[in-house]
């Protein structure tokens, strides 16, 4: 790529980039549309445009994402969004300080040098550009001008130690103060305990649970909810509930056709058969009252017979102390490691319910084989992605499927297809994937969504670093001198180096494309501005499904942290090589912050709450990431054949020993509560009824009480044990 | 060696064995060394010829010793002795089962083979031996022969994993079954707490602690000992001591001359100078009164300031209830690791009071010098050794003790020690290294006894396997060839494999001396008898220091298991290769069990109680030891030339994962106390201020009760606290 081309393209970015700015400002001022740039504040009750906000001026914004504080993210969208910033601010930080040293000193060095001019010349197809000036491939072998370069090496690493300790600290501090919170979270009142082994004669499970935790923990043990086989009752409450729905919906459009000039109004049918295209028509309102008339005694009779004779070999353990709680969890309780496993619960609405009653040994033997199927995916995914390609072409898919036939003959669709067709597969695989990563974490049997989530950011991030970064710059290169390595494997590293600055222009490209466009999509919501309009006008009836139309979603960092990890991995990588990539990191992660902080404080909302639990996850890829850059450091100075270059040798050694001590300092509180967190005062005492109620099912709560059930998966102590 | 002199070597060392049981059966019936053959059952307050045992039946004991069963061995001797009894009989059981199919099969196939008298025909200088014929070296190259002691390799792996595993669960129900013993143990009440930051301003540690545990534990938190930095008032108390104790025996001699015909008696004097050579003559009785008289004011003075101005970072904390303290040792108490690091309190006997108040980083930095430094002697121990044996020559002594020279100058003085200078230093520091190894465990800030001996054993494990058998084995050979390793290192393990079967016969000798004389001394107890009779003739005079002569130690088997475990590795690596070792093996192992049997039941006494910690070690090295084997038979079926010998491969990997599932789901209840255990009931209610008083160092305690110092480091909860 020429530097023209390169300035062509990143002019058509920012074009775009500022059209979507406008068209955000101009569209989030309409009272229409505040649905979908407010849903945040409307959810939590505010007023959308407080104070004044819906001025003239296109960069209020900013100006507010600003000013806001770590307090408002945390009260508006929680500590795991908190947690994110405290990420992108210490990326931006490192870059922000490797620019004010990098920039003004190793651009100057490397323009006038003239390696690139002497390489050209002497070799006949040597092409060069002006951004290649700028960069360590100017600057002639053995130089000592090198030394600069080294140096900057050394400042990036001391940077990236510095920054990261002090954000663990922090994020440590986050974490805490979160959990000391005076507020009853309900989560932390419950254990989920595991791999209940199998009880007595004629004891159910209940007594068995309730009997083992009320003889371990006399006063403190409140009453257990142990797991039941749901999947009979829920498809019945599920049925009832899509009856529901359309029993408001067809009243709803009752009503509406009422005050249509019709005073009697039409009553809404519907046919009974296939899809309700098929069979009698009836009338929807009595036919639905009728349909949920039926299921109520069907879905009675299951709740009482999935209470008590569905009950699983897992229960929710609730106790009256957050302390109790807290070192249960910690606590070994039975003498061999596979029964009785114990940790602390998830919050209700993230639990994973199928995965609880999974017993120890299929639960590490589900983790080995997807740690197995990701390896493989990560490192062969290309070929059976080739093989579908092969058998997708336009003449098979003509006997697949004649009746396309007619279409497929015209010559432009044949044109388009021709040309995307061969790709297709790959496209479908990219698009599915992060879905299909975080499907693979939850078939480990991790019993919660914010843990599968992190589980499956972390496999996504190590297929794009793997597949993008080291998969573009060894590229081509390593088939084609397969043979040199063949013979000296110790020359990949030289390879992956030399092969480094011709490919920096092409990763700026790509960081500007992915900011600009990326960043502009995601502040303008176009997309889910269209769909919600679309959906309000022509498909929704009820109030409910308005809401649903606009339903923000959560901010998804699950998918967004790696995307983020590898555009820091390509420019830590490119830092000292090409600094001016520098630059384009600044933007990235500034326009990233600045965006996605007015995001998270007026779209989305998060769905469950990890207090930062993935934070660890996060600081370790960073040191990965590091030390990546370190080694590819080492690596082109030895092209460079720099003789100093082993002067880099302690960087990747100090790097792990960070990595080591940090963990070793902070990792624990990330795993689980400290009881001097736990053992803050409350404002107010929990009502262990409400936290008790929260973790039940709405598939099996009750709505009158009843007072028999003494021996079912929900109930009290049973009377058994409590008269003993 | 030939065989002639391998014959006479072993009846040798068989006859020695016969003589000392011989003595054994003569000396043990005299009462008049009942001290020295039944300690721990005096100590007990047994009667040592309990049941007629007093026969005149020389083997009384062994029938005794295979009656006895496992829960004599705990009352006895506890619950660490009974451990050391599994890992016998384990071993055992491993060599019986292996001998069982392994000298019937494998003998015969050697023996009709004759690899052996080829090579010696056709080399000019080979020798061979009617041992080496029932070696696998007698077999000739990519015979199918080779299948048999293939198949038997398996074999013993397949043996060793189902013992092994059986085994690891016995010991875990021992263990359990101790700790839910219905006896109060005072170390269950109480836990360590290590790394207390500092107290904040105008508040006591004691107050400092005190509030920080009771805030978490307000039900359950009895009370805390602050760990106070004894030094001086442990240097004035042993003083003190010391003269109590001259001052006690002053008196009995002084009681003793009375009854000597002199009527008045004599009073004892002694010298108030230098080692009671110099210095005025006084009355014994009357000084050591006025000392103890002088010390008393002066040791109560520094115990108040010790208790209140002395407290460190470190304090034991005691709980109301077991499940608690079990519970608080495993959980997380303070947000960052380096501060309140809280385990299971030791026994107040094993404690390594020194080593309390070390932090945490320190520790870290210690353990971490201590493994280089250990690693380096392992490796290295040689130099400093040949060094030292350079310089001591008879002429450097000469030169340094000149007031030697005229007995060096004798010409049989000379010979002895010409002939046994040189190994002098080597002598010395395999005398040492035992505690001198246990010296470096301690440093590493352990803060217990059994946790340090564990450390120490596991160093003493390394130091042996590596310097004995893998330093004999590859021995010359290695350096004579140093060049083909050069060249080919993958080539290390044959060579390894191809010097094992002439080593053979080297370590059938050392096995049956070790078990022949080894033994024949532990049964017999020559040594500490001789020394006990010299003892209470001549020095002895009070009651107390007849029974510190006869004080049995316990068991020992931190330097035990190592010498154990040397012996394991040798066999089982020669098993395939010589199987005529099993036979030796299981005589070793089959002796030890029979005689320490005898020894745990009637004269060890156990200092201290681990409930079998060191089980996970002793697991973890046998199946090192198998690996080791496994690897061994991998490079000897490529030496000889066999084509399946692949077919080996899956072995180290199976035994590796073998010990991962073993460690998974046996380990942790190892590491700490599981809460169904420590929750089972207890026989009485535990008297909280004698748990307490158990842990108050003797030279802290005191002998009234002060009521008013509620601020020192011993005090009940501080008044500040408990009015709050």
């Amino acid at each position: 790529m020429d530097f023209s081309s390169f300035l062509t393209s990143l002019a058509t970015s920012f074009i775009i980039f500022v059209v979507l700015m406008l068209l955000f400002t101009w569209l989030s001022r309409k009272p229409g549309n505040k649905e979908i740039y407010y849903p945040n504040r409307i959810l939590k009750g505010l007023d959308p445009w407080e104070g004044g906000l819906r001025t003239r001026n296109p960069c209020a914004w900013i100006k507010e994402a600003l000013t806001s504080s770590e307090q408002d993210v945390i009260s508006m969208s929680g500590v795991d969004t908190a947690v994110y910033f405290v990420y992108l601010s210490t990326v931006l930080g490192i870059l922000v300080l490797a620019s004010v040293l990098l920039l003004p000193v190793l651009l100057p060095v490397a323009a006038t040098d003239d390696n690139v001019k002497l390489q050209s010349q002497s070799t006949s197809n040597g092409t060069f550009n002006d951004l290649d000036k700028l960069s360590m491939g100017n600057i002639t072998e053995k130089s000592s001008r090198l030394w600069a370069f080294l140096l900057a090496t050394y400042w990036i690493s001391l940077v990236v130690y510095y920054l990261l300790w002090k954000a663990y600290k922090h994020v440590s501090a986050l974490r805490a103060t979160a959990l000391m919170s005076p507020e009853v979270r309900v989560e932390q009142f419950a254990v989920l305990v595991r791999d209940i082994p199998p009880p007595l004669e004629g004891q159910t499970r209940k007594e068995q649970v309730d009997s083992y935790f009320k003889a371990i923990y006399p006063d403190t043990f409140y009453r257990s909810l142990v797991i039941t086989d749901n999947k009979e009752v829920n498809n019945i409450w599920e049925e009832m509930e899509g009856y529901r729905k359309k029993l408001v919906r067809a009243e709803t459009v009752y009503l509406e056709s009422k005050t249509n000039g019709n005073p009697e109004g039409t009553k809404p049918t519907n046919k009974t058969g296939f899809l309700g295209l098929l069979g009698e028509k009836v009338d929807s309102i009595q036919f639905y009252n009728e349909k949920i008339n039926e299921l109520i005694p069907k879905l009675e009779s299951e709740q009482k017979v999935t209470l008590k004779e569905k009950q699983q070999a897992s229960a929710i353990i609730f106790f009256t102390s957050r302390v109790t709680a807290a070192s249960a969890s910690q606590s070994l309780h039975a003498q061999l490691v596979d029964t009785w496993t114990v940790m602390d619960a998830p919050q209700p609405s993230e639990l994973l319910w199928k995965n609880l009653p999974i017993n120890y040994y299929e639960r590490q033997m589900r983790q080995y084989v997807v740690y197995v199927i990701v390896a493989l995916m990560i490192f062969f995914y290309m070929i059976p992605i080739g093989i579908i390609s092969a058998f997708t072409t336009l003449e098979n898919l003509e006997k697949l499927l004649p009746f396309l036939k007619s279409v497929l003959e015209q010559k432009a669709v044949r044109t388009v297809l021709g040309a995307y067709l061969p790709q297709l597969a790959l496209i479908i695989f990219l698009a599915i994937l992060p879905k299909f990563l975080l499907f693979l974490s939850k078939t480990e049997g991790i019993p919660s969504e914010s843990h599968a989530v992190r589980a499956a950011s972390g496999k996504y991030f190590y297929f794009t670093v793997f597949n993008v970064f080291i998969g573009v710059t060894i590229g081509g290169t390593l088939f084609s001198s397969f043979k040199t390595i063949e013979k000296h494997p110790s020359q990949i590293v030289n390879l992956l180096a030399s092969s480094l600055p011709s490919n920096a222009t092409f990763f700026l490209t790509y960081v500007a494309l992915k900011f600009f466009v990326g960043y502009g999509l995601e502040l303008s919501r176009i997309v889910p501005l269209i769909i919600f309009h679309l959906k309000k006008k022509y498909l929704c009836k009820t109030e409910t499904e308005v809401k649903e139309a606009w339903a923000p979603g959560d901010l998804s960092y699950a998918t967004r942290f790696p995307g983020d990890m590898l555009i820091l991995t390509i420019v830590l990588c490119y830092s000292v090589i090409a600094p001016i990539i520098l630059v384009f990191g600044v933007i990235y992660f500034g326009l990233g912050w600045l965006i996605l902080r007015n995001q998270a404080l007026k779209v989305y909302v998060p769905t469950y709450e990890s207090y930062g639990r993935m934070w660890p996850h996060m600081y370790l890829r960073i040191v990965a990431t590091l030390v990546l850059f370190q080694l590819t450091m080492f690596g082109y100075f030895g092209v460079k054949k720099f003789v100093y270059a082993p002067i880099l040798i302690p960087l990747p050694i100090l790097s792990l020993i960070f990595a080591f001590v940090c963990h070793k300092k902070f990792y624990r509180a990330f795993q689980s509560t400290s009881l001097e967190v736990a053992a803050s005062h409350l404002k107010e005492t929990p009502t262990m009824d409400q936290i008790f109620g929260s973790y039940v099912q709405p598939s099996l709560s009750h709505e009158k009480n009843e007072d028999d059930q003494f021996e079912d998966a929900l109930s009290q102590v049973s009377r058994s044990v409590s008269m003993a």
